[in-house]
């Protein structure tokens, strides 16, 4: 038994097999940093200070197939990072004369920091599209039940009237407020390079004319944002990052959160459209998806506290502030990757039982609109006697099992009201329906 | 002994005294919710919802001095929320006739996240402006030391020489982008309005034509942003707040860090301008500024975390995860104000010793300048015999305890080489000046 | 507005008004920080080291009342603890002829973690007391219901029967583990005495034999444990009350969940004693106490991982990791405090609707039984057959909206099976009764 | 590229090739599912549930090599956990009159939390081992350096004198109290075994006399503990291993904090033994193994919050806490299984500069014995006279750099008065060397 093989994801159902997994791997960081390498030694060599062979030569050996990343990994200790292996492993690959061009002026955190924005730049173009195709889902589920009353819940309680539409679109307007937050840092991350310290004094000391042009250049050979600094210890684009993928969980984990409670055996307004199975009891119908997506929600805000907590990053370089970002970043990348693939297989499958929600409006025997009863009767009756009537026929209709609207109905004061409209729990919603159609709106 | 006096701040000298303190006492926070009840019935007797008297009765009697802040913690208790027992007491507080018209519609999330954001709002103006004061002082800070040599360090080791302007202009960078993210989302705080469900069907009822329009109306009575739906259990403000909140704090911490280094006995390159003194040793200057800055920066990420949970918010209003917000939230608050602070007092008062920079600058006997020489050194003597000599002066630096360039002076290889140039670690600060001046016009 | 009335709890009904709010206040700390030094004083003084004159007169001195507590938290800011400023206050309360045997010989750090423990003694035999009640009332429910089944839910769908017995003495399990993780921590909690660097030295200027006897003989002054070494910078008792408060909110948050999950409106198997009102729905009866306690236990992880974090507290004093504890400490006694005297109302209250339990076993139309099925009709049918039979009938119990004893009892397959014993889920409890028996042996 | 490769530890040189790193790969956790499966038929082939043969097929194919990892993670996506596709792979692996006999009455989770404890075990063992490597080198440091004098440093400013053998005693001290949770959780560890709502009731069903006493039987099969209930969502094991481990974390991240800090170029006390090179500057010898170390210990807390978190596990088997559990607790158990082996290399090979030491304890010129002296002299010439001089003195060796020992050897008012003995700071060490005794009886 090896080492090299505990991120299958046995344990984490939740990103196995998922794009955003295939994308994190050691191989895929081992590209990221090849490839950092390897635009190096091209930008290098546009600006004159490598021969165009070299550039050649090293572009052509960054191929991870090249390299044990088991080996690599051990070998890493010894300077506890990566990069120090990778650098050799890739200058031993190059032909002798090239080998000066290799890594030439940079320090590890160059290499390090541009490959892991590398590898978040390609996962966050998988997380917006499933955000987009959660969206779009739910955007369809919101338009579709506009209209469809169903129980508001407080604290775990019906209170008032809303709609199904308006949820979703709620659900809606979350995924988009995380679209516009990853795509936004996705643009802003930029490739890192500075050299020992920061002052990219080697690439001056190798002849270059003007070095602060360099990191800009590498930037544009990876598609990467050009920064202002170096940022070895000015940690912005990890904190961002950060940020950006804690709301996406956040974000997704209240739509799970809402299609497990709606979900319950009791409730069952809605079902994930093929739950999962279980070991035991043939009959269940898991909800799986928002299991999962739950699961990620719970894990993420705390990952990301550890990367704002690496902010604080003393020196041109901290011993451990850095080195502490990297295996949580990676979480937080396949674990909202994962999240989004999960949120929109279950945004798209998500079955609506109408009826069920309906039904469940009368649970409360009409106390559901008592806020509108309060509201309407007030002027027939005056508040202190609407108050008192409400309150007994309350207490009544809980006490007897009887029905708000038969005890109204039999209310000699409210002859000549139209009770049976001013008690159905479907004509109590408001606003919802013009508050879906103004979410909708948004693109 | 009452529950009443754990807010004087005695276990939290970073935010005793400060602005951002007296912000967000309990009794800012019912003032804040007495503005949002206040407010609500002035926009409801705008739209006829309400006479104008009442708005008048009601402005006039939300008045925090009234009202017993340490009785109303504990009625909060019964229904888990203090605005039931602050509506209940303003509720009295006005003449009967007015009673019908507090609070009319609205549920106590609408009032207590409005008064939220009315605190947050009034307590990022303090930050904003302390994180102005910290950037210009250090940029003065940058502009003064913009040749300054001094060590750069990596993993605690000198590495390569950089500049304490260059360093300084860092710090800024942090301090900028923290003012940029706390500027953006103090402009995007949004008053709170739905009713019980979010539906905004209570306003209906008691006969608003457009319930929709509502909630604009609101926030511009209370120069809060609109917002698109009702957040009750979409909370991108306060992930939003928190993201921005947790910035700043590890932003100011990465300067805090470096200064408590900078600051050691051994070191002494920087001291704050007034240190702590010590209850034992009189002799002790502590570095209590970055010291009270580094405590917010290691508890900031953790209270983020609780926040960024609670985007996790089932139903329509969450059976804990709201509650969960309002602690950390505060907590958050006044620690980022303290911080910042704190901040600039340090960066105000620094004090920067030069000289003690540049002896430490021969502390590694040359070796500082070693990527140089190697660079250097190789066109001269041919890359491999370059690398053999260095090492092995090296060594002999290391073991023998003499410098560098004493030793690079007497190798007959490099007769007609000016030595004494390439190893003098103040002329090897690369572009430090350069990236110094570039980020010295960001505005 | 000052900053001094933050600590009413209006922010935190969770704890306000709770006897763990009471002996956490700033008053609270500084009367336990006088308590301190005035030990300290008799101490040398039962050593030779101080006239009996000076102990009385500094025990006489030490009484919150006299000092300020609001000036003493401002005054902190100058060096970073309020140590400083309380000793300077308690110097001038006494005599001239006894200041110098205030405060001599320690530093501020042996008074401050020597008054954090004290407080923290005093809270937790205000938790174990609440732990204990809530324990014998779960008890109690436990044994009631030893033998009314209910539906075991897992992933949000009923399972397979269980009963309310056995989830009360699980419950009761958790909050027994809390006890005797708090109660142990609690006998452990140490006082502090080392002065400066924890050598003790400065009592040995001062004239003591043997300065080593110290700490044991101050801890039994205070009714503290007796410390190995003074622990400035070896946290284990700070990183061990951390713990055990973190799981005392884990398990009550537990009960909280599962009392939250089945007093949904669609559930309503058990209901809080006095459930909260709504500001705007007058029949709605939250569970306020599980919502307050399941807002305490979504905290208190993130405040205990800041105190594990000053676990890593450098030199002899740390210049951030102590003070970053103070104020996370104080807000996980008070929390978990009002959590367990949340609990204890919350389960001395609970009411159990038996038959709605009984009622919602029938929901899934006998499919709950599926599982005892598979295993009863295997030998009858052979496995293969009994399979068969059981999947198609499933779904035609689900299809046809049938309940399963129906179907089977037309089965002519089981002619002779006493069907409706094996489809009675009252009946397929398995262990439940006697589980809950061991469970209820634990004291 | 393939999911498959994500394991090999390059993000994580902390643990790369640990043998922790090798018990918790996704292959070990197959093999710990298998071993569970495997115990489960042999249990109940003891307790007559099952015939022999049954048993020895099942443990005949519970082996690892048979089955394909990545399949399995990516099929466990299905039903949100690895069990389901291990039974259903299992199943097909022996003959087909064994099949009834696999996984019979269990469910899913009994499955993953005894393989999960049972990893946790193999884990801690190696844990436990390098612990006490690393106490012991920290015992042999400790008693040779137990009169070493070094600078005692609070808030990164020297204090009073101390030694190195003090300090390592307190690192010990740490370290043991590591040793003592570790060691007491892991004897603690239990088997789970409940059935699919923890009432045992399936294997009632199976023909179980007393299905009680299988969780037991099943519990000394495995090497583990016997559970007094099935806790499939009372969470204790979880909990009180995440809480040792965040301790252990914490506690060797101290020793890491002093290490880095004695280590830096200008203080130069200790040095790593084997110090990591840098990729572009020879002569660096970075603290890599207190590094690496440093980073677990930032990371540890958040994932122990998480684990936490996951106390509040609702109904029988909860949707999502469960699942957030296990990535977390496999991260901690093996970067504090890194960590506890770089800490024993550390601790064996840390090369401590005593003569270093020494000189840094004349950096301020004397002050570092202020108290002393206050003590010391105050009988001499009165406190407020002795005091006065004091101060007079610090400010003059400041300012005039020179030594507080010379000036006060000109004072004519102490006359008569050993002043060199006073000011020596290796003379004022207090009971350094015995309460390095004391620390180090503990075994």
């Amino acid at each position: 038994m090896t080492a090299a093989d505990s991120g299958a994801g046995l344990l984490a159902p939740g990103w196995a097999g998922a794009e955003a997994a295939a994308e994190t791997t050691d191989t895929a960081f081992l590209r990221a940093l090849l490839d950092a390498e390897a635009a190096l030694t091209r930008v290098q060599s546009a600006a004159g200070l490598a021969p165009a062979e070299a550039a050649r030569a090293v572009t052509q050996a960054a191929e991870p197939a090249r390299f044990d990343v088991a080996s690599l990994a051990v070998e890493a200790r010894g300077g506890g990072n990566p990069v120090i292996p990778v650098v050799a492993a890739l200058t031993q690959a190059v032909g002798e004369e090239h080998r000066p061009y290799v890594h030439r002026g940079a320090t590890s955190q160059d290499i390090m920091d541009t490959a892991t924005m590398l590898v978040a730049r390609r996962v966050l173009a998988v997380v917006l599209a499933d955000l987009e195709r959660c969206a779009r889902a739910l955007a369809a589920l919101a338009a579709e039940h506009r209209d469809t009353p169903m129980a508001g819940r407080t604290l775990t309680q019906h209170a008032v009237p809303t709609t199904f539409g308006l949820k979703a679109a709620g659900w809606r307007a979350l995924v988009l407020d995380a679209r516009d937050r990853v795509g936004r840092v996705r643009e802003s991350l930029p490739a890192q390079l500075g050299g020992a310290a920061g002052t990219l004094a080697a690439f001056t000391a190798y002849g270059a004319g003007d070095a602060t042009a360099l990191p800009g250049a590498y930037a544009r050979e990876l598609g990467l944002a050009e920064p202002v600094l170096p940022w070895h210890t000015l940690r912005t684009p990890v904190a961002d990052l950060a940020g950006c993928l804690a709301f996406a969980a956040g974000a997704l984990g209240k739509l799970a959160a809402d299609v497990l409670t709606l979900s319950r055996t009791e409730i069952a307004e809605v079902s994930e459209g093929r739950g999962g199975g279980s070991s035991a009891m043939p009959h269940k119908a898991n909800p799986v998806r928002s299991t999962l997506i739950a699961a990620a929600a719970r894990r993420a805000p705390q990952l990301v506290a550890t990367l704002y907590g690496s902010l604080v990053a003393e020196d041109e370089r901290p011993a451990g502030a850095w080195h502490a970002e990297w295996e949580p970043l990676r979480d937080l990348l396949r674990l909202v990757g994962g999240a989004a693939r999960d949120a929109a297989e279950l945004a798209e499958g998500l079955r609506v039982h109408a009826d069920t929600m309906r039904a469940h409006l009368d649970l409360t025997r009409g106390l559901i609109v008592s806020e509108r009863l309060s509201a309407e009767l007030a002027p027939v009756l005056g508040r202190a006697r609407a108050k008192d009537l409400l309150t007994s026929l309350a207490r009544r209709a809980y006490e007897e099992g009887r029905d708000l609207a038969e005890l109204l109905a039999h209310e000699p004061k409210l002859k000549g009201v139209d009770v049976s409209a001013l008690v159905d729990p479907s004509r109590y919603t408001g606003c919802a329906g013009d508050l879906t159609d103004r979410a909708l709106e948004r693109r």
